[in-house]
């Protein structure tokens, strides 16, 4: 680092409202990797971004200071499929999809092997869950043997034999993230769009992917409340993602209502496996043909039919190859609660509101999810719901079925599902699309 | 603490600009002492306020939580001087003043003997200086055995028996403060008038004085640069100080260029015994007399004429018994800067501008204040100045003497007075007045 700066003159910079330079930013990332810059002058820096702001030029500073406190990754030794799709340098291309993470969404479970289907690569890095929104790590280790971490090599391989990989990241993709998200949660700084932004794409953009769909959650499942709040995060990681010259689109996407029927682990691994038999609940169809059609689009290959591959066996047969080359039984009985308790329908009518947020409090209270990461999550726990927003109910017919190992868990999760459900009069329409928009 | 409260919600509470409950308030100061919210957390906190601020009620109790962190001392066992004044509790009567800090300030010197010769008990508790502004005890300090570290039984000794005292403050008073000033400096959130208010306020209540005078300072050698912040720190302030049944009234006075001839320690001294001879710079004369009047009558004292006692030697007696009574030797030749350099007045005119920042800087850098606090400070090194804003100058004439020990410090110094000096054509007037306002 060239320059030397004071921590505290950085932070009354952005405190009054000032910009800071490139300069400024390179050495605070890096200072506050070396221990430079205290945490307690990070926390304080943080609450102001969060309160006053960034530019695009700073965000855009920010996560490139992040993406230089560790390693890069690189696909281009990838070579392309016979027949399939190349990318400018000659390779096999690459897409990734990230999700800001909603209840029930498993969408990365059959996105991933569906778009390897054709040729392109999928370098999903994925991470567990905390709170009330499931982790796609969490939910492929109910399979009996599957394994999250691989190493980069081992990654490669299947990335070039496979096409569709879902794994931890490593420690070593934007260390600095790492810590400063620790800091943030402990701090109420998480809800600063800039660091948010920034902490997603510098991530992405390290990992070295080609082209990249986002799907940014917009409800009360979702980190977003609102769709503007979302529209911006949306278009501030997009331009972050464009000016690294990653082909970057963001949908956003409701996370009013849970996506598909299932919230948890193994259910959610079992009602991904029917959307890749050709099944499954009409959104998680929908979300995951959409996002397949826009990261192929992304990658490249145009005018391809997803849908197709999902009911011809083309994903599932990738999907099968997948969890087998991380260890995985793809045909092994997945785990199942040892309790079960239902929740009925109080009233006739239309059901138009079962709340995302109340239902991932409940799974995450069932044992699905965990409160600190050093929790461990059951595979069976959850809630499997009979009926989605727009279907027409009767009083005292099963509403939802929560599934946990632990019984005593179930009191509480009744607590969180107490204003879970809104039943209208016959005739109505829940009010929710799930694709709100599109951002390129 | 009766009840808990969790860290995070409430900095959120704050950063989303909400008004944080009484109970929250004392939790939030309680678990900072105990070490339960940790430092990052806090300083998150502080930027929030800093940021979104506080209402008077919270601000009161944050000041009240801060009290609580430590001892209270209590002064209504002091006899009242015989035919003296008697407070509602049949005590000797006490008054403070505080000074927000500003260039050249010894007032407290003069006006502690002072108002003690009008039979008020004076317990002003002092700092050391931190970069440009002095500290009271570091001026003090270069009188040969003078001492400023009192237990408390010492100080209740001389404030019966000589009426004043001037030491340094024990860590028993508002012990959380102290460890949240030191965040605030190192994390940009020093400037925050609910913290500045509170921070101050909890040490005089927890002090016990029954009346209090502030000396809030505006100007470019004052931490308030603008008159509506120190008005708004002064309200606070008084508001603070009179609903903890503390007399408070405040001035703001002007900090623009210093007060005085001298800027530095045994400079300062030096002039302060000259205020109390009957002579001394008109500003340092005025200012005292009107602390003086402030707190006699805060204190219940009517009527009295302060300036009498500076022209009569009152003052002088009492100043030499407070000396004494700390081991000093009142009569001691102060110590001498060994180098001397001298700067010259650029052109004729009217000198307008002698700006109380660069003279405070200079000040420092030769020597007079430090930059960490366990830096030493040199006795003899300041700036004499030889004119003051309206005097009538000639090019070529002496305007100030730089004084160290050390004089590969008088370049630096020179830098930093480098636009210190305005002269303007004859005719011309400075347009600062010494008293702005009076807030009661």
């Amino acid at each position: 680092m060239a320059e030397s700066f004071d921590a505290v003159d950085i932070i009354r910079t952005k405190r009054d409202h000032g910009v800071l330079s490139a300069e400024q930013i390179a050495w605070t990332i890096d200072a506050y990797t070396r221990g430079v810059i205290a945490e307690e002058q990070m926390s304080a820096l943080n609450m102001a971004i969060l309160l006053n702001g960034m530019n695009r030029a700073e965000i855009a500073q920010w996560t490139a200071a992040m993406i230089a406190s560790g390693e890069r990754m690189d696909f281009s030794a990838l070579r392309p499929v016979a027949g399939g799709p190349v990318n400018s340098s000659g390779s096999k291309p690459t897409a990734d999809k990230h999700s800001t993470g909603g209840v029930g969404d498993k969408i990365t479970l059959p996105l991933a092997p569906l778009v390897a289907v054709f040729g392109v690569a999928v370098p999903q890095l994925s991470g567990r869950g905390l709170g009330h929104t499931g982790g796609t790590l969490d939910k492929l280790e109910a399979i009996p043997g599957w394994r999250a971490a691989l190493s980069n090599d081992e990654m490669m391989r299947q990335l070039q034999d496979v096409g569709a990989v879902i794994c931890a990241a490593g420690s070593g993709l934007a260390p600095a993230d790492k810590r400063l998200y620790a800091l943030r949660d402990v701090t109420g700084t998480v809800e600063a769009i800039p660091l948010i932004a920034s902490s997603i794409m510098s991530k992405k953009i390290a990992e070295g992917t080609g082209s990249l769909v986002l799907d940014v959650k917009v409800g009360s499942g979702a980190f977003m409340k609102d769709v503007t709040q979302a529209r911006e995060l949306a278009e501030t990681m997009v331009a972050l993602g464009t000016d690294a010259g990653v082909k970057t689109v963001a949908l956003l996407t409701d996370m009013s209502t849970p996506l598909g029927l299932t919230a948890g682990n193994a259910i959610e691994v079992e009602e991904s496996v029917e959307v890749l038999a050709g099944g499954g609940p009409e959104d998680v169809v929908e979300l995951t043909v959409r996002l397949a059609e826009e990261m192929l689009e992304a990658a490249g290959v145009h005018g391809a039919d997803p849908a197709a591959a999902l009911k011809d066996g083309r994903a599932m047969d990738a999907w099968n190859r997948m969890i087998e080359a991380q260890g995985g039984d793809p045909r092994a009985t997945l785990p199942v609660a040892k309790e079960s308790e239902t929740i009925y329908a109080p009233a006739d009518g239309v059901l138009v509101g079962l709340d995302a947020l109340s239902v991932g409090v409940a799974a995450w209270r069932l044992g699905a999810g965990r409160a600190r990461k050093e929790d461990q999550v059951q595979a069976g726990a959850g809630v499997r719901m009979h009926a989605k927003p727009g279907a027409v109910v009767r009083a005292g017919e099963p509403l939802m079925t929560l599934l946990t190992d632990t019984p005593d868990r179930f009191e509480r999760a009744k607590e969180a599902l107490a204003e879970a459900v809104v039943i209208a009069p016959e005739g109505s329409r829940p009010d929710h699309q799930l694709i709100i928009d599109r951002i390129a």
